[in-house]
């Protein structure tokens, strides 16, 4: 070892030791004669002081930033401890020491405000790993990985390893492939995720499956987006989605604990996925804070058994309100106070092409009882009070209304929601709070195809009661415009996802155990039984030898590290991530291959 | 939950409760009115008694082997209780049961000894999983990797998670390619192991970093070779060869306290390569049996230090041994009794084309302490008593000589010896022996490129006093035919293999860390520097800015399960494995992907 010692560990017990650390220079400072270096490693910084004695040969073999050294000397205590660190009450009184490896001039400083840009600390992203902000994350994933292994290992979970060189499926996303050399003309799929094989474990008895795994999507990449991702896969047999949501909040709960030392002792609470949208607009709705839509008036053909208030904005004559699909408020608690020109700034806002509202409908609520709004032509105050009143507005509240298509209008109304709630602080970094979204739908329509997807996945079971709806009416849709009408618009699935402060962070489902269920699935998604059975012959198979019933959940890792550590980025929880167009920048990858290789594997390009 | 025990957990203590048990069917049995069924689940077998008063119930819905059911009833003690099963001592008095899935006949039954063929039971995996022989390999798997994590966690060891899709830089094996759909005409390439990032995150300053990883070569496979295979990779910081040897020598005995309760408290052996190659023929010697091997002649060139016995083999007109560069004889303990017969079945056994000796030469030592041998004619007694006294070899004992080419014969010296090892049941299953092989050649010659390659890999350190050699001297050869006298051909590396039962299980070296020595690596092995920069740039980057002394290890985690399990083949510790074509039989990948998805990446077939 050339350490006897980490640059962490030393403390005022130690001091009249001898000891031999080895690290990083981070600063040299001189004062006079004497020398002054900080040494860093994982563990921590150590003050050395070189003594006058060491200047000669300082001199001969002067010391820079990131030079790798070696030291050996005695622990001393120190006159002027420096509180901020665990080794601030000693320094090393150095004897002798060796450099190990030089170092160029970094190309950014290598500190917690560094000078470098984004593209440069990808470049030498080596570099950028040092600095504590970056070294912090990758601890703490490293902690979340063990925390989670724990636990599944406590509940008799085992960690089997499914293949990465598997069969193209494309179903949804966009498969990687990889040319086989040895079978000319032929693929293998990277996996977008362990479904099949687990499921497949399931069927062999494994019971209780998990893996913190590679999965790879060859999708158009946005902003916190990355090709290549890591989940917590997990699956369970004999179970209904009751053991399901228990076993996994614990989970989470287990990792709150030990990682960031929370007790979440509350129960996790449940929502349905229509009481997600009608009451956030949103399927992953942040619950830190209040601040629910109030549905002023609802879209004739979902939410059927929900109750709006088109009463109290109906046959007033304002066409923006009459015309819309959808008109939803929310009421921002002490905000009457606001301006001409903040409630400009607001239109502006709900204006701009990413939420593409028309425009924006206020109503003050002064504390004072009066009542004031952008429409006061078409509405009367007792009518305003009365909608102030389906919105539980207090007196001192800013109610903000939008108008128009149902999608659009639901979504633009959660965006303004988690904005206000940002910007009046209700959305705390440092609280936590969980939330189940059950009851999704089975299916979603496409467009393009005219034919139903699933919502989940195709492994997915309807709800039991729902399971004859699928069975007994045709998938095919004959009139795209009516497409809601159809009964599979109204069957829901036996599907869940956790959300975590208005981030999804895992979801799963009960599967199709049955064979007959499966392949009426298949059908429903526009397969042919030709196709069914090429692309999913096995699993089909494997349903025919006593299936038992099984479900799990998959939690995406990366983004359940970022939250935990209080950031939005994905990336700076990954030692080697990929930037925006999938390039690894520090490798300067993906890139040509040889000619050779391109033979071998029987392609050419195009 | 379907269940409210599994099929492991109930014992006498607890009769008289009711319970709900779900699992497989593994047989019916009747006697009479009375139905006998061995309910499975991973965790055991219970014994289920169906009274007559069940009877119409099952004859309307008959179970069949590997059915899914659930079951309530009461746990009983058992009159005649089977003591080959934790669970021997009760039964379950069904009061109802339910079929959860039905299951076809299976292709094979699912019984220890199955009779179903290799294909079959690839084809259908899932339900070879269900065996006891596999499921136990799956356990073990998970313990293995169960027991490491927690090994390497305790001496703080950090799981930071590489990038799978990355540049291919072909460097000895071939490399899997993915081609980029964004970056048309670019390849990414899946890693043949994480090493070069594993070195980048010592240069970060992790310090001590792993992962259990899966790997991918595609080359063409042997018997007992996967395209994507697992490794536990390991890298530490400010470390020399003696800390890797201690901590993962560590690792390796805490896996064996874990996982098979060996408590191997031995000093792990030690042997240069060299006293490997020329003690046992072999770079991986299988030491739980003596039987050295004796160098009669050894050959000009390599072994330089070494003393043979040539003086009592030279001169006696056996042509054979006079021609031959390297006699080498094993001294067979007790089988000098073997007939005529058997001596000529080793014969023909070293004439296979496997081994592709010309012949074999044998000298009994009979009891009696007289001796005779197949070069009678050659050989005084007198001779032929020294040649056994060089070879330690004791009365009854049977001396077997090969000669030939020194490569040639070394080795089939080497699987004589663990042939004859195997014979005599000197191979024990239940025995465990590690062995560090040491100081390893830094370069192989390649013949037909007539050029060093990097025998370990070029990330290798020379050992120190080796270094001056490599730096002072140019890498080109000369005389092809002379390039044992090449000065590279002495070199010995900071490397080193764990060996168990004759297996390598793990390989290592201590790396290269500074830029020049790396670049002069790359040099020595003919790459150009344009060519070093494309393909290790990155690394030779990150040599610039402080590079810590660093080293590792790799075990083959199948491998090291599957001699862990008793086992030869790698397969039968993979869940879901491929065949010898590089072909998952299941789900029939790879396979021919649709055209959309070639037009969408840039590439045709040729």
């Amino acid at each position: 070892m050339y350490r006897k010692h980490t640059c962490g560990e030393l403390r005022i017990a130690h001091a009249g030791q001898d000891t031999t650390l080895a690290g990083w220079v981070q600063t040299v400072r001189k004062f006079g004669a004497i020398t002054f270096v900080d040494l860093r490693d994982r563990y921590g910084i150590t003050q050395l002081v070189f003594a006058e004695s060491l200047s000669a040969e300082l001199d001969e073999q002067p010391l820079g930033r990131e030079f790798v050294i070696q030291v050996t000397g005695t622990v001393v205590e120190r006159s002027n401890r420096n509180p901020n660190i665990h080794t601030g009450d000693i320094e090393i009184s150095v004897k002798g020491f060796r450099i190990l490896n030089r170092s160029s001039v970094p190309p950014f400083t290598i500190q917690d405000d560094t000078d470098g840009g984004d593209d440069l600390r990808m470049r030498y992203r080596y570099l950028d790993l040092r600095r504590n902000i970056l070294k912090r994350n990758i601890e703490l994933r490293y902690s979340v990985n063990r925390s989670a292994r724990n636990y599944l290992h406590e509940h008799h979970f085992m960690d089997i390893e499914t293949p990465f060189l598997i069969k193209s499926t494309p179903e949804g996303a966009r498969d990687f492939v990889v040319p086989s050399r040895m079978n000319a003309g032929q693929f293998y799929a990277l996996p977008q995720s362990p479904q099949t094989f687990k499921q497949l474990l399931m069927v062999s008895g494994y019971d209780r499956y998990y893996q913190i795994v590679k999965c790879f999507r060859d999708e158009d990449l946005r902003a916190d987006r990355q090709p290549e991702f890591t989940q917590i896969d997990c699956e369970m047999s004999f179970v209904e989605q009751e053991d399901i949501l228990n076993m996994f909040e614990g989970l989470v709960k287990r990792i709150f604990l030990d990682v960031k030392g929370i007790d979440y002792t509350d129960a996790v609470q449940r929502m349905s996925w229509e009481d997600a949208m009608w009451h956030y607009g949103n399927d992953k709705p942040d619950i830190r804070f209040d601040m629910m839509l109030c549905n002023l008036k609802k879209p004739d053909s979902v939410f059927t058994d929900k109750k709006d208030y088109i009463d109290l904005i109906d046959g007033a004559g304002f066409n923006v309100f009459d015309n819309a699909e959808t008109v939803v408020a929310i009421s921002v608690p002490g905000a009457a106070e606001y301006t001409r020109k903040q409630t400009d700034e607001l239109t502006d806002w709900v204006k701009r092409p990413q939420i593409g509202m028309q425009g924006m409908v206020w109503i003050k609520c002064n504390a004072d009882g009066s009542i004031k709004s952008s429409v006061d032509k078409f509405y009367s105050e007792e009518k305003l009070k009365a909608i102030a009143k389906a919105c539980r507005s207090n007196p001192g509240d800013l109610i903000l209304v939008l108008a128009g298509a149902e999608e659009r209008t639901r979504k633009a109304a959660s965006e303004l929601r988690l904005e206000m709630g940002e910007r009046l602080g209700m959305r705390k970094r440092d609280e936590f709070k969980l939330l189940w979204v059950l009851d999704f739908p089975l299916f979603e329509y496409s467009d393009g195809d005219n034919r139903w997807v699933a919502r989940h996945h195709p492994f997915t079971s309807p709800k039991p009661d729902h399971i004859s709806v699928m069975i007994n009416n045709d998938p095919s849709i004959a009139d795209p415009a009516q497409y809601l009408a159809h009964p599979y618009a109204q069957i829901k699935a036996n599907a869940y996802d956790m959300v975590l402060n208005g981030n999804e962070i895992g979801g799963g489902s009960i599967r199709i155990f049955q064979r007959d269920l499966q392949e009426k699935m298949f059908a429903a998604l526009g397969m042919s039984e030709e196709e069914s059975l090429h692309k999913f012959g096995f699993l089909l198979g494997a349903f025919e030898y006593g299936a038992p019933p099984h479900g799990g959940v998959a939690f995406g890792f990366d983004r359940l590290c970022a939250i935990l550590g209080g950031s939005e980025s994905i990336r700076d929880f990954i030692a080697f991530p990929k930037n925006n167009s999938g390039r690894d920048v520090m490798l300067d990858a993906p890139a040509s291959i040889d000619d050779k290789q391109l033979d071998e594997l029987s392609i050419r390009l195009k």
